[in-house]
């Protein structure tokens, strides 16, 4: 109970996929940790002890959770001078959606918007009730995902995945300088193609040639129907050749198919 | 580790003054933890049970800490549809601040602000790493808290206590709908006394003719002297009889002392 990651939420995750315990994207997963370990004021664990986690994952395709937090100690919301973060992690083994993959998904605008707080802003942090509150606006299962705005109005992410779109034949995807989580896909993606961070409203996502949802674990899904927050659909894509070159740049990065039947 | 608490502070606390086995605001405290489990879509724990946690604080003055978090399971963000709640408590020994009460304490201005979530404001809720991260601004013990603005520039509250002041000799206090603890000693004196919600920049920290610092736990501290995030000097109040009225109000239904020697 004193864990102050419990407390308070203090401290950060990171969900990494591992296939025959080998991590995908763990470079730009320690990468996050770092940083946020920097905003926070903790020190990072040590690299080769974080580098054996993977290869306790059984075989085959598992999910690798890292959870630091600041550990216990301070004075209420005062940290300690000298933290002693804790680390915890578990593996789960994972099944993806080749469906989803294929044929793309239903996602809808949330009623929910993110607050903005630059400071935390792209952050794996521990403080995630927007992202809950969000996830329980539908139960519908054929709803993938939804749509997360900022209380300016601007759109920013999925509860759970990025939103990447193409608009006039140019790839984008939404600027985390204000909130959201910056995923590790998407910023290996970033790096690899021309994607370029971009403010816009809502009204985007409906004006779009094509919408992905990214992570790290789901891989790509291409996003076939996109429903207002009361389910009045907004728009339609067609999953075709359009779709099929990001996510097969992404995919090949995590092992995932890269051609799909038409 | 699959507590949703801890994954993603999805849960509340209540930090509750307890004299020799009797909580001090119960009900209050009760409110709150209400409203709470409300906006979550949480059952709320047995009130008898509850109500059988303060006699378990040893004799003298203690605080007894309640987190009730949504308790395990769901999918990722997304919680159980019948989520079996978990409650945890500690009682600690208390001393309060008797030279705060009777001379008053220098605050500063802290940098961070605010973000602004009307779902979530007023909540004691387990998302606090603003608070953190405004705490870590000072370690100056003779700083004994940090006032804090929201994103759009108005005042809201300090670290962990409420603020209230007087203008023009009207007792106002800064509206918590868009972010901000709506701290239980505030709420019992808005309902005792012709305290005013109101929206305001930090100037009127300046302006006032009395600043208080309030919560349930400490009692009443009347500020002395305000700075500025730098630490530069903006204001001096003399702690006098101007201070005492609501100081006395509070501190009878806390049982702290109600007169100090001039």
């Amino acid at each position: 109970m004193d864990d102050r990651g419990l407390a308070y939420g203090d401290g950060l995750f990171e969900t990494i996929l591992v296939r025959d315990g080998v991590p995908l994207l763990w470079e730009a997963h320690m990468a996050r940790l770092e940083r946020g370990c920097r905003v926070l004021g903790m020190p990072l664990p040590d690299s080769r002890a974080l580098a054996c986690l993977p290869a306790e994952a059984g075989p085959g395709l598992c999910v690798l959770k890292l959870m630091l937090t600041r550990g216990s100690g301070g004075r209420g919301y005062l940290p300690p001078d000298a933290p002693t973060p804790r680390l915890r992690w578990q593996t789960a083994a994972f099944t993806p959606r080749p469906e989803h993959w294929r044929d793309g998904v239903r996602v809808r605008h949330c009623r929910l918007r993110l607050a903005i707080q630059p400071l935390l802003a792209g952050l794996k942090h521990l403080n995630r009730l927007e992202n809950v509150l969000a996830r329980s606006e539908w139960s519908d299962p054929d709803l993938a995902e939804g749509l997360l705005c900022d209380s300016e109005g601007r759109l920013v992410e999925a509860t759970c995945m990025n939103l990447i779109w193409q608009r006039n034949g140019r790839l984008e995807t939404p600027c985390l300088d204000g909130c959201g989580v910056a995923g590790t896909l998407r910023a290996v993606l970033l790096d690899r193609l021309p994607i370029v961070e971009v403010k816009a409203g809502p009204e985007i996502a409906a004006d779009a040639e094509a919408i992905w949802l990214v992570n790290s674990v789901q891989g790509v899904w291409p996003v076939a129907r996109l429903d207002d927050a009361k389910g009045v659909p907004l728009a339609n894509w067609k999953i075709g050749t359009g779709h099929r070159r990001l996510q097969a740049e992404a995919h090949a990065l995590l092992g995932y198919p890269v051609a799909f039947a038409r």
